[in-house]
């Protein structure tokens, strides 16, 4: 029972402090899947790369607070973010007890060059293959954002976030095989991807290519949300 | 950066509070898909049916707190728990800022008298299709669990937890019928479910049925956690 003239709050106990993380994913065409990391400007682990992130403010969302910290430590803006995780262990944080809502975003790293600001004094794109050691849990957060991205791929339409508007079947294969890190069967990808009927054919080709310039596509934006809603089966 | 003799904390301003809820399932034979509310016995909504839940301590994780809340205020123990979604509208909460990692469980209601204890008054099923008015932003947690539960019987076997340790064919078929709140066709179920390879037959028939008895299964647990993990697609 809350007694006259207290403060109005809900839970009069320490609580802890929460946080926001982002594992902001991109795929180059010639490095595979990369994860965009900062490096952090103050302490603690000042210094190190670590996933873009910070505390969540009173009058935003975990969300709006995802979207201010890449804003602020790595320029990114308009980004595609899924929530991820919210992480809780009791020792992720050497400083205090903190919390962290874990945030994934898909972006195409040529659209943005990256460039650090705020208390973040550098943002790079990172080879997932050969991460640097992170601090905190950051290794268990992209660990877990990896698995759901390659389980994504699985039941939903991917490549939307990650492709240029118009990419022909190699370069979305390419996309999937970085992705899931294995090679894949050209035909049967083909073939099952196309009867997907997410894809369009733009009638157009590859221009500039040492081989024989391939067909472009383009996403059928309507159909490839009806796909990512419904769902589906993609066995690869 | 830190002054000496400063207090300890990474985030000096105002922080949210954090609390857990839980969306527990359960299906009964006649009434179908279920979940256990508990009716609140402190304000704000006292007296009203409410998800059970709670503020987080700061000696646990989410996830032991949402299993410490459901012990206290249900009396349910040893549950299958997963972590649902991070809800952090700003006016969720009429008192003060509370961000709610939200959880949720499957139980056999049979196997769990659910007493109400501690600050709650009581607990008791209700049926999902007849849910009373919920307080806070306790509908829209609901509505995300069950979008959850429904999306995961199509890529993960759902039963281990919600089932008997012998069932027949067309209680499984309920029980699906039940989560996804429409018939399914007979011969086609038993088809697919069949072919996924994780039922036993135990060679035993039912008991005491008015109709003709029907053959009892048993999940083959290696098998249905290897294909929980490995996912697959189960098209109703």
């Amino acid at each position: 029972m809350k007694k006259r003239g207290q403060a109005p709050f809900a839970y009069q106990h320490p609580r802890p402090a929460l946080a926001v993380d982002c594992v902001v994913f991109g795929v180059d065409d010639e490095r595979g899947l990369e994860v965009l990391l900062i490096r952090r400007g103050i302490e603690p682990f000042a210094g190190r790369w670590a996933l873009p992130g910070g505390f969540v403010h009173l009058d935003e969302t975990v969300e709006e607070a995802a979207r201010r910290e890449l804003r602020e430590e790595t320029g990114l803006e308009r980004v595609y973010l899924e929530q991820l995780y919210t992480f809780s262990e009791l020792d992720r944080d050497p400083r205090e007890r903190v919390v962290s809502v874990a945030h994934y975003a898909l972006v195409r790293p040529a659209d943005h060059a990256a460039l650090g600001a705020s208390d973040a004094r550098e943002a790079a794109w990172h080879e997932v293959a050969g991460l640097p050691a992170l601090p905190f849990d950051h290794r268990r957060i992209v660990s877990v954002a990896l698995e759901r991205l390659r389980a994504k791929v699985r039941y939903q339409p991917i490549g939307f976030e990650l492709l240029p508007a118009r990419f022909s079947l190699s370069r979305l294969q390419r996309l999937y095989e970085a992705i899931l890190d294995r090679a894949i069967d050209k035909r049967n990808f083909r073939k099952k991807l196309l009867a997907m009927g997410i894809l369009v054919d733009t009638g157009e080709l590859e221009e500039a290519t040492a081989h024989r310039p391939a067909r472009l596509y383009r996403f059928d934006r309507r159909r490839y949300d009806e796909q990512r809603k419904a769902g589906f089966h993609f066995e690869l």
